[in-house]
């Protein structure tokens, strides 16, 4: 027998770097901010995402036709689903700045980040009434007052943060400009307030123009940085001030914390993921006097009734499970998130959060028949765009993969070439499902289950299916060359299998 | 002007461990688990909380009595709720515990982790189809399928680890007696799948005894825990057997990782703050043609008529986010969460599951003002149960601070005070409501109203007043002892003020 082990290291490596920051700052009432931002990501994520409840709980009735009242009904509840979804992620965005500059918190900096967070979380219901009454101003109004707090709140967390500079980042509490960081954080922190002080004032007597400043709020962050963006890969990146580089972290423009993009992403799929069984628990539990006067009873026929929700959840389940997956994979690869990167993410979870509509079109065909190939399109839809976003933010960090990735994942190696089969396998199969409705119509339902029970299957293999395309990728030139070993083609095309994949044949 | 800084080191500092680690274990396809346990809690966190929603959404109309039919629907809703939560928290212990064997992921591993939740989110609709159907053996069936269905993927993540041995903790990689670590986990594994088995089996013909074998899997560990504790407090410690120490930390009555504890608790906390807001947007924009008819087209009067929804949705958001609060400090001081210290949570946890109901009682009182005490006093209820249980966790904490607390917060530091009048708080305040509504039966709304505004107050003030309190119990003695400092007292009672926290005139 060994000599007896303790068991403490094999408890402590998960809390292990929590467990051993904690001690030495409990002293002085200071705190790693580490759980509150946790926490603070997990509410923005499901407040941005569970909008999209109402939109999935409109009720249609079997024999009502799609008409104008509820396409009407239906767009103002996707319009106040996607502006709520944009303006989190916008105060989500400003958030994490925020605490890149104030390093540890006490307990009245947690306090007022609970306000923040209570403010933000009225920000969807003046966004209803907005899109209720598009004519009266009062939903703009309470939408810039709860701007304004926010911007208030924020500001009195920075002044205190700088009041007390033990909670600030270490390298602002040594620089010797923390006076000129506090103006420029300020500054920063009242753009989207001043803007809405302003439009609360248009909306007492001309609103039009207050949706317009509203607008701005909410997409200037992301013009500005798909500008500056495009603008980096047309002219080459912008030559820096002499003194800006002690500004750039804490710039609008700097790249956000990782472990934080990660957090707000796996709450968006953890809330998706959930939303599903609800559903399912409130609706597809049959009736008790439906089931004696029906089904004679036979509690297993009634549920059979229901057989394609079931089949619907699973494969929505399924989607959304591995859309994290290839999230998971994605960001095991990246080091650093930038802006473009950061944008591309929100829009994918953007569409990520519409997958419960997806279920709820997939689900519906039991009861409505007549118009499932619109119902598989838009679900095919909503999973090409979830999942090509994903890709493009693989590409994006391809662009700049010395900053942006790991050096295992850069181009040429392994993993790369798994990573991109990994991101490239829903696009191509939700395009494939879709170009398929348009050709086999009449079977458009089981292509689409098809392609949601295939594609875990395919993750599943993938690892053999890339090692084996990789082997066939090998083999071939070699098969190629063989009748025509001598043949010269100096000027002839260049091969294409030749590519660094594929070291031997070149 | 200092030397231009690098602004690497200020955006790591969340990510650093995360950073830090990845790469080089990329190489060999083996990723850290960090970010599928995150994944994992929120997602079963959310599980566990989201079937309160059909419990507030029961619809009890204005002219109905609360009547027979009602309160059994309401008596099944909350039944299912508590189930779901129970065994979504034995789940997730056990995939806490199956995660402090397994110590790194890969990409397979990953994949029957996603099955794995994917069946348990199944839980709620066969608790659903039981309790609507309770003597129909078709709704245990499937539970226990289920439950054979987790086994066996947990199984099947158990056998590629110890296939890979490099996935496994490091304590168990290096240890000689793997295969016995194998047959031990295995066996805890098939524990509940076994029980099940024989349920399913007894469903096909006397059901009663499903049932019965159905609430052993699910209060089994939590009874054991409960009894080996008071045993452990009676009669102190059990001797470990001679070879055990080494299977301790993968047996069933281990602690817990606090990391994931905390994970799961925020799940719970984020999600119950955001159904809040949830059911205002759903039902408390007005309807266009009611604004139009009813308030001759304003719409500030139609809001006002929800104004004590809004007043509602404000204290109810902030005793969560306070809850919150409290349990971020308690946590802060805690460095290890034993057994009975995460049964406790979870009972607290399944209170603060149950405030969207607090609220929806309370924002009711527009409609139903007949049977308002009632209400109120339900709500305080509530909060007291999830409170005290807070409350409980830092008792229990204290029985045996050497080895669950951090050295600042132990017995006598100021710390201390400061937290026991944190958790103090609460209790104290829904107890206060509650009895001043048996006495001012007719204010107690303004009651209520009154405590959820006035508490996040007195948390700002804490500080300040315990500060105030200690010093006043310092000085109290010195005036007290004034007018006959000597009178000497060998055997008179002793001097109750005299406590560790005031060392002066001991």
């Amino acid at each position: 027998m060994s000599r007896p082990q303790s068991p403490e290291p094999a408890l402590n490596v998960q809390g292990a770097s929590s467990i051993g920051l904690g001690d030495e700052d409990a002293a002085d009432g200071t705190q790693h901010s580490h759980r509150m931002l946790s926490f603070s990501d997990a509410l923005l994520s499901i407040i941005a995402t569970v909008m999209i409840l109402p939109v999935t709980h409109t009720d249609i009735s079997p024999e009502q036709e799609f008409d104008k009242s509820i396409q009407k009904l239906l767009a103002t509840r996707i319009a106040v689903y996607l502006m709520t979804f944009l303006i989190v992620t916008v105060a989500w965005a400003a958030h994490t700045r925020l605490f890149q500059v104030v390093g540890k918190i006490d307990d009245t900096l947690a306090l007022l980040n609970l306000a923040c967070m209570m403010t933000i979380t009225f920000l969807p219901f003046t966004f209803s009434l907005m899109v209720t009454f598009p004519d009266v101003p009062l939903g703009i109004f309470l939408f810039c007052m709860c701007v304004i707090a926010i911007g208030a709140v924020q500001a009195l967390i920075m002044g205190y943060a700088f009041h007390f500079p033990h909670l600030l980042n270490p390298q602002i509490q040594r620089s010797a400009h923390r006076a000129l960081y506090k103006r420029h954080i300020l500054r920063i922190i009242f753009h989207g307030p001043a803007l809405c002080f302003v439009a609360a004032g248009f909306s007492l007597f001309f609103y039009p123009a207050s949706y317009l400043l509203m607008a701005t709020v909410i997409f200037l962050p992301y013009v500005s940085k798909a500008a500056s963006w495009c603008r980096g890969r047309l002219v080459g990146p912008r030559e820096p001030p002499a003194h800006s580089l002690e500004f750039f972290t804490f710039d609008l423009h700097g790249p956000l914390s990782k472990e934080r993009v990660e957090a707000f992403s796996d709450g968006v799929y953890a809330i998706v993921a959930t939303l599903l069984i609800l559903d399912i628990c409130e609706d597809n539990v049959p009736d008790p006097k439906d089931v004696r006067e029906k089904f004679s009873g036979s509690l297993v026929a009634a549920l059979s009734e229901s057989g394609p929700h079931f089949l619907a959840y699973f494969g929505s389940f399924a989607t959304v499970g591995l859309l994290w997956f290839a999230h998971h994979s994605l960001f095991l690869h990246v080091r650093k998130a930038t802006q473009p990167m950061g944008l591309l993410n929100t829009l994918s979870l953007a569409f990520v959060g519409g997958l419960p509509l997806a279920y709820q079109q997939t689900s519906a065909f039991a009861r409505q028949p007549h118009d499932e190939l619109e119902r598989v399109r838009v679900s095919c839809a909503i999973i090409f765009f979830a999942s090509i976003f994903q890709f493009a933010i693989w590409t994006t960090a391809l662009l700049q993969e010395g900053e942006t990735l790991q050096p295992s994942a850069r181009f040429g190696g392994q993993e790369h070439a798994f990573m991109f089969a990994k991101l490239a396998l829903y696009p191509c199969a939700s395009l494939l499902a879709f170009a398929s409705t348009c050709i086999l119509t009449r079977f458009s339902t089981a292509i689409f289950h098809l392609m949601q029970i295939a594609v875990p299957f395919a993750f599943l293999l993938l690892r053999l299916l890339v090692r084996l395309a990789l082997a066939i990728l090998r083999a071939l030139p070699r098969l190629a060359l063989r009748p025509a070993p001598t043949r010269p083609a100096p000027g002839g095309p260049r091969d294409d299998t030749c590519s660094p994949l594929l070291p031997a044949p070149c």
